[in-house]
């Protein structure tokens, strides 16, 4: 199940409106099938996997990350009969579909059909893997990320708003993988006008892989970028399920204030800088107590000198 | 080695005017004797462990982490002398003895008399944990910790100036073990005004090791505090090998633009703040490619839901 929850994560930034799906299909103790959603939601994983195994489905055992869709689409079969009609003896399923058109009624016909359901291995990290359509599904609302690159003093910024560079190139690097994994990046019209940033993917391969542009303001938004007025029209957003904040600090204090940040990716550089600007503007805490018991470091490494570290909000669970 | 390091650290913030040494005898693999400088610098960690190990130091390896003193004092025996009497065998000097008055004539008596010397094993190690006379030895002023406690964003308080409680009572309880290393606190005056802190060690057994307080203010300073105008004046406090700043933003400013800060210690609490108040004030840094390179990750840590992390100084070396 790890191995179809990393290849879900081929999907990400891709995939939706469909969910971005990982399966696995093993007969034999060999991989005879591998899928992810593909661009735009078709094919599914479960799709993909079985026209790789062929006629070896038969008899094997699919890993899932996500119950197999039950409900009849315009766009395709739907797996859960693709699954049962391929043979497959046994269907492993991390998370049972939230979506109310299968919701269950995907493991319920393949079980009616013969077929050995387990659903729930390693259901929590699935739904990570997931987070943007279990929250679409939810909550009505793309999952939400804010990055920030800062100094160990919290700044990302000198005075002057110069910040290039805080972090080093693997940082930078795998901020850039980040962007891939997402459909769409915010930033603020102060960071617009200041840096003018491109927001695409700059890493061989990963070109084309840059998410949609989306401008905080009142104002306009220039060609090529949309607009959202407050933090709560991302859920107006078409097909963004994953949404990346990235600046400056007055749009980052806007999604916390709102309770609009899922996760946290914070890349901090081994410097000081002292007087500069802050990576977060007011978000109207008034009380210490209440800061408490809202993050929880989820994951950490080192990217050259620099570390990584993602947390959580707690009560987004 | 390690466990004769590990012993020195018991009479750090004890030990001056004498370095904090650490002395461990062994004797077909048994510890026959434990030493540490003891307060105010006598006996010696080698008279230490002799005493405890009497006969039995005879034929026997003594691990000490700085070259066993040479020069004649009024307060007590030389302790090169001591161990050739005692008919130690073998002598394990982690540390040359920068002191020009012992500097290698320490294990050249010892050689002389028949005792083989090893000198340089975990020598960087032991300069660490004797990081102060180190610096006194070699630049003539003590080593100085910088101590913050620190939201995920930077902030040490709200607006309004309360910062309590930013980390939680591991990381407290931490941050008083580390007032027991010290030998005096630095806070600047905004600090005194505004919290009025003790300074004291609040931990069961260590009450009596409270640390010297030092007011860095153009004016006075109040009964039973030292005072100094400016982070160089540092080299003139008598029996001060290690030093901690421990605020505000102006003080910790102030030490970081004069060079002298050799160690950070961030106590890093999982909450955001947002608007509040930086630990660190402006250190007159106009390029960010004067930062880089300057901070070096030795030591991390989890404290309940915080963390710390040492840094120290990498041209201090």
């Amino acid at each position: 199940m790890a191995a179809a929850i990393a290849l879900s994560g081929r999907g990400r930034g891709l995939s939706t409106p469909n969910p971005n799906v990982g399966c696995l299909i093993v007969r034999h103790d060999r991989i005879v099938g591998r899928g992810w959603t593909q661009k735009g939601g078709r094919p599914h994983a479960e799709a993909q996997a079985l026209a790789q195994a062929m006629e070896q489905a038969h008899g094997a055992t699919a890993y899932v990350t996500l119950e197999p869709c039950f409900h009849l689409s315009p766009r395709g079969p739907r797996c859960a009969d693709l699954l049962a009609r391929a043979g497959v003896a046994r269907v492993v399923i991390a998370l049972r579909d939230p979506d109310p058109r299968t919701d269950g009624q995907g493991a319920a016909w393949l079980r009616e059909r013969g077929v050995t359901v387990e659903m729930g291995l390693m259901a929590e990290q699935a739904a990570r893997a997931m987070a943007g359509f279990v929250l679409r599904q939810t909550r009505g609302r793309p999952h939400v990320t804010l990055k920030l690159g800062l100094s160990l003093d919290g700044r990302i910024a000198l005075a002057d708003g110069s910040s290039r560079w805080i972090t080093g190139p693997d940082a930078r690097a795998h901020a850039h993988v980040e962007r891939a994994r997402h459909d769409a990046i915010v930033v603020g019209g102060g960071t617009l006008r200041a840096d003018a940033p491109g927001l695409d993917v700059r890493l061989a391969g990963l070109e084309d892989r840059s998410p949609r542009r989306v401008l905080l303001s009142r104002s306009d938004a220039p060609v090529g970028w949309e607009r959202i007025g407050a933090p709560e029209e991302i859920a107006a957003l078409n097909r963004v399920d994953h949404l990346l904040v990235e600046g400056g600090a007055e749009t980052a204090a806007a999604f916390l204030r709102a309770g609009l940040v899922d996760r946290l990716l914070l890349y901090r550089a081994p410097i000081l800088i002292g007087a500069g600007l802050a990576g977060i503007g007011d978000i109207g805490l008034a009380d210490l107590a209440h800061a408490h018991g809202r993050w929880r470091l989820t994951d950490e490494r080192r990217l050259g000198v620099d570390r990584l570290e993602v947390y959580e909000a707690v009560s987004s669970a």
